[in-house]
């Protein structure tokens, strides 16, 4: 694997990263994931400060191997995570949602190696030069907050790839070793995984979200609040009344007050089916069942392999 | 080419279709890019039945190759469409927007090959019921009319193949070389690529549409008139009328009124580009600049040849 960069970077086995995504991503799932050769984070954007120190310590203990924390840079108390990873002796952040140029600098300075969440090229070529070692890129398909571009992975990677030099993870729709293999091709150093990643039983999900996420179709995920942050979410009842207040023309206020505080909490972590904001990528209509980070990471893995069947020189188009 | 299921189910060398795009899909484009060894499909939708007699009879002259007609099945004169391309001896039909039950057996029975366009796994289902020879699955990148699940191609396929035996043609978000090999790699058999051809020098479409294209970037084009039917534009000043009319609660006949009569043809085939409506795919912001079909075909082999480079064997993740 030292050839590959993103193994390089972050000095671990396989380049997989496990999304940092809120309510799912504690240090069980961070720990099992880098303890299975890839790159576990901890989701900090649902943690209070004191919650994710004692995330971080018990990563510390369950794994030997490398692990980040991953930071919605809009948090509001932004400045005491920050100091909090350093005395704590994190080595990796992925920063999302913001301006790079804030904390990159000073996060070398203390270091941490930094990769930044975008959606775009534009944002692609903006943690460029503000100095970030990898970038994801991540598509429509995504679930929980998402680009208001609505570029698809499929169209994002190869588009950031031809502009942008950064390493490049590709994230969005990626469940399976062939779509691994789908985003190696379009020029992606590696992947980051969510939603297959958030049905596992490290995962600290509720187990209601983890069963009902099982039983998704296609097209029962949809991404709405675009009047305030686009988010994929589970059609539930929740978003029919999203739904019908956005059909009926409501300001946005109106939108914010429907949406009030604590609802992914409510549902991903509380397990509320019909109240909660069920954050999941459009991908989780292909999975069928809840398996262990192990089991999952050895899935991707032969499921990689056997995708080069479609791709063996016999078969080659032209 | 032999062991390629769409090769041999179309008789052609590449397995490379050229969407049938309203006012882009004329005699010109069909058989330029079928003697370029793909399979062009003359666009009906945007046609009276004695000019797609015209347009049959010219892509005749113009080329030995086999080509194929795309017809939504919403058309209006859709029995005389039907006679018309059985008398003019047409053997490859591509259907869309509709039940594929109502004509493959018949057109079976005129020893017509049947592709249908579906942007789901249940409407491929149903294609396999119907009996329809092939399908092509369109994720949301697509441009143009598009399905209300909003999966992408890079969902779409590999849940299709998953469940669908059927010869699969993948479509949306395919501009390149290396976005073949990706589809590839999820189990395609081929690709239908549209927006990259609508924007060739053979493409019927206005000079300044084309030039128009170029321009576009990354988050130009949006998924828009959701409420009729999901069609995805060129942001303009017709699209923002129509995102005015959402946000203040229009109902769907005052959005009908809105949209009126005739806007593609007047953006693509007029040149219309404020009032008119613009059809065209997200990848579309890769492009820059008019080339011939020729070229096209030449650059998306040579791209796909070099894409391989990314999944070399020492280049492996796992």
């Amino acid at each position: 694997m030292s050839n590959n960069k993103i193994c390089t970077l972050f000095n671990i086995q396989y380049p997989i990263i496990q999304g940092g995504m809120v309510w799912c991503s504690g240090w069980e799932l961070a720990s099992a994931v880098s303890n299975a050769g890839g790159l576990g984070l901890l989701g900090a954007g649902s943690m209070h400060p004191e919650t994710l120190r004692e995330h971080i310590q018990k990563c510390k203990k369950a794994t030997s191997k490398p692990f980040g924390v991953n930071i919605p840079l809009m948090y509001p108390e932004i400045d005491t995570i920050m100091h909090l990873i350093v005395e704590e002796g994190v080595k990796i952040v992925f920063t999302s949602a913001g301006n790079p140029k804030i904390w990159t600098e000073w996060l070398h300075n203390h270091d941490i190696c930094v990769a930044h969440v975008v959606s775009s090229t534009r944002f692609a070529l903006k943690c460029e030069e503000a100095g970030v070692d990898a970038i994801v890129a991540e598509g429509f398909e995504a679930g929980g907050h998402n680009g208001r571009e609505e570029t698809t992975t499929l169209c994002l990677i190869p588009a950031i790839k031809e502009k942008c030099s950064l390493p490049l993870i590709a994230a969005g729709g990626i469940a399976s070793g062939k779509s691994i293999l789908a985003v190696q091709c379009l020029g992606a150093d590696g992947v980051q995984i969510g939603t297959r990643f958030a049905i596992t039983e490290e995962s600290s999900a509720h187990q209601a979200f983890k069963e009902r996420c099982l039983q998704v179709h296609e097209g029962d995920t949809m991404l709405t609040l675009k009047q305030l942050s686009p988010t994929r979410l589970i059609k539930n009842s929740f978003y029919e009344q999203i739904a019908e207040a956005e059909k009926r023309g409501a300001t946005t206020e109106e939108i914010r007050i429907l949406l009030g505080k604590g609802r992914s909490k409510k549902g991903i972590f509380m397990g509320d089916m019909e109240e909660g904001e069920l954050e999941i990528g459009q991908v989780v209509s292909t999975i069928d069942r809840i398996q262990t980070v192990k089991e999952v990471i050895d899935d991707l893995i032969s499921d990689y392999q056997n995708a080069h069947y479609y791709i063996q020189p016999s078969s080659a188009w032209f």
